[in-house]
């Protein structure tokens, strides 16, 4: 007679405990196929349950298939081709991984995350709460595949606004951050040619193309972005740049250079992807008028807001050209929108009522504090006898170059163990180019001037104690 | 001697205007490569303006590339390659597309939005506004590009009360919707073999494995479900399935199939990709025991707060086996995650508060008592002498099967007329299949008693006037 111990069953209802019993008998051959089970009555007077919990469990196990119920003559264990060795339920093993010993960093040159006393809090909140007590149905439903309509309509007028652009208010795609876009451009192009990147450049655009099955070719840029002659035609589909503040260098392309590619686009019949991620930072002047307003139709705007807003909030935005736009309607309609309403109606108020214009003001205000701060700690701290910082008046980073024939894993490595992180520009290399060498990239997103000092002196130390010569 | 009309620049500041105007001139070709502009001075005193104004405008310019300056000389017109005929900041013509006229559908059975007082606006709105308040760093950090811990140990534990599956945290992954994790396991899984799916399915499945490169093949159900004798092994490498409760057919997977399909997959070293999308509306015994407790390495397992919670809330999880989750550490960590922190944040507190779980519950009883209304409706109008309504206790859809030989086509045409929007079962279909004509996909969603009656007779009208003997 099957009997099992009920008092086991911790919080879990009767005939869920019982159920559960009977299929693990089921699974470990205990139970074996074609097994009469006692019948319901006699199960329940056995363990002095109710008849009805024996039902609950025989139904649940019918139901899911483990016995089956044959009239008149009671349940019987299915026919079912278990499983050996399966690893079932296992466990989970809380802190089995080894943990590695991580260096304390205090200083973090490679990160652009923004102090969180700069985020939006108050108005973010203010907008969020009004927008929830309005219980709007509209916010259940499930938004456009391309964006909600307003905050479609707030980006362009924004666009309008900052950068002189009109855009066509539906041909904003709204996604969930600017790698999603890429993998919608990957499917949007096809896989059948290229797509050009810089070289150097951000690693993950690289990343993220090809794990989409894309095929990259990187391509050397020179002192005005994206060296025009290293380009095999035919292969490339489209050319994915950053003209507003190459990453990492920081060159802001000179119009000479962008009518090129513009014309290229046009002869060739491929697309640009103007991925323009951090121009609302541009210190001196104002910002640079995108290349989208050269050829909208050649073109294919890109931008976030991690960068203005906060890179916890997972919003991007492409603009597509109208052809490209007509090809996503047709081969793409069928996803849903990557980013929830709640969020894409707050993010529309938060703009259509001038809290993210003044939000941008403010934060360049701030930034631009902590650049001069970054200059005269370079001046007090002595390093600027050792190197210099190369910065184009935009952007959030910029580059230091270093007057020394350290190799840069060397600087990196020494670095890292006094506490302080440094990229060098020559890991951002596809092609190694020995005129990358020696320049570091310095993120002064979350700085300070004391702690700047001290970086920068431990720099010189560095740099001086091993001084070949 | 230039000469621009200062007045026309509306808001602008002058010095934007003036250097959108010299842009403007140069890429007409007025003003051609090579030509001097006026000296700033002159420029000033012509216009009767500031020289600071005009240092800006050329300053713009400069940094743009579309003039050099050069020393004691003065200001002269780049070398561009002017693009002729280029579309430049076109003007967006609003409503142009035509208006195709919508027929007003009142009845809309293809839809599964929840209605709107359903969303726990007040629970969601009052965790949101306290999590704000705390103005916590974590909130404005970019989150990991799995999942923060939070929400994925708040997920562990839902898993384990509500199925006793007990999954590893850290192998959860959270992502934008169910479509963007289908793409995250299309470049976790590779594109070198098949994904197989249910066919009828849901069509998005397939949209979406196709457009990232993956080659999809149909595979019939019978009536436990995908049948495996159609299957040629070797070309798949994972197979997609619903198991709980299958879209659109409502079949749930008997046990001896369950375990068919775990031992095949280990047989052949593929992934079972358990899609669990409605497991929380079971209505009759409690939800039935995923896939993945009985082989939690060869089962990935899906699930979305689309269903539970709103569709306008863009979360989803999977849980991966622990060799795929090797994997993908070392293919996809370069991905941010596509949910915004705070989003994240008030889901998990949503869930560790016990406002999820008490939502299902509210939210089951709130399905059963619309789905009683249904059946109530299906008698009261009529129809259950023409048709029946095919069911299995589980999820938010159920098929009406109708006794005519009218073809689904037709029937949806005749109800489309007349304001009531119907799918039939054979449209969700790869292959025909002519046992599944005359059914009609029914979610019942957003229904209500007096107007279910009244669709229920227009659909008895349409059957009983078409009728063929």
């Amino acid at each position: 007679m099957l009997t099992y111990d009920l008092t086991l069953r911790g919080r879990k209802p009767i005939y869920e405990y019982l159920s559960n019993c009977i299929r693990k008998d089921i699974l470990s051959g205990k139970l074996p196929s074609g097994a009469k089970l006692p019948s319901k009555r006699v199960m329940a007077s056995h363990h002095g349950i109710s008849l009805v919990t024996v039902e609950n469990a025989y139904g649940q196990l019918v139901m899911e298939g483990y016995i089956t119920s044959k009239e008149k003559s009671g349940y019987f264990v299915a026919n079912i081709d278990v499983v050996e060795n399966s690893k079932t339920m296992e466990e989970p093993q809380i802190g089995k991984q080894e943990d590695t010993p991580i260096k304390s960093i205090w200083m973090d040159f490679t990160s652009n995350k923004t102090i969180e006393a700069q985020f939006p809090f108050s108005s973010w909140s203010k907008i969020l709460r009004r927008i929830l007590s309005e219980r709007d149905a509209v916010m259940v439903e499930p938004p456009l595949y391309s964006g909600i309509p307003l905050l479609q309509e707030a980006i362009a007028t924004h666009l309008e606004e900052f950068h002189g652009f009109k855009a066509h208010p539906e041909r904003i795609i709204i996604g969930a951050g600017a790698e999603y876009l890429y993998g919608i451009l990957s499917q949007l192009l096809g896989r059948h040619k290229m797509i050009a990147i810089e070289d150097p450049g951000y690693r993950k655009i690289r990343q993220v193309y090809e794990s989409n099955g894309v095929r990259v070719i990187s391509i050397p840029i020179d002192h005005y972005g994206m060296n025009p002659t290293d380009l095999n035609r035919n292969q490339v589909g489209a050319i994915h740049l950053s003209p507003s503040h190459q990453f990492p260098t920081g060159i802001c392309m000179p119009a000479p250079r962008r009518h090129w590619w513009i014309s290229y686009a046009k002869e060739e019949d491929v697309y640009l992807i103007e991925d323009d991620y951090d121009s609302e930072f541009r210190f001196v002047g104002k910002s640079v008028t995108p290349m989208v307003c050269i050829d909208s139709e050649r073109v294919v705007y890109l931008n976030t807001f991690s960068r203005t807003l906060s890179p916890s909030i997972r919003i991007s935005y492409m603009v597509l050209p109208e052809r490209l736009y007509e090809i996503y309607n047709k081969k793409l309609y069928f996803y849903s929108s990557t980013v929830s309403s709640i969020d894409q109606y707050t993010l529309a108020n938060f703009i259509k009522e001038g809290y993210f214009g003044r939000h941008i003001a403010r934060m360049r205000n701030y930034y631009r504090k902590l650049k001069k701060e970054l200059f005269e700690a370079f001046e007090e701290s002595g390093l600027n006898e050792y190197g210099t910082l190369i910065e184009a008046d935009a952007g959030l980073h910029l580059l230091l170059k270093l007057d020394s024939n350290l190799p840069d894993s060397f600087v990196m490595k020494e670095l890292s163990e006094k506490g302080i992180k440094v990229q060098a520009l020559s890991s951002y290399c596809y092609h190694s180019n020995p005129s990358y060498d020696h320049h570091f990239l310095i993120q002064y997103t979350q700085s300070g001037y004391d702690k700047l000092c001290k970086a920068f002196r431990i720099i010189k130390k560095v740099v001086n104690t091993n001084k070949t010569s």
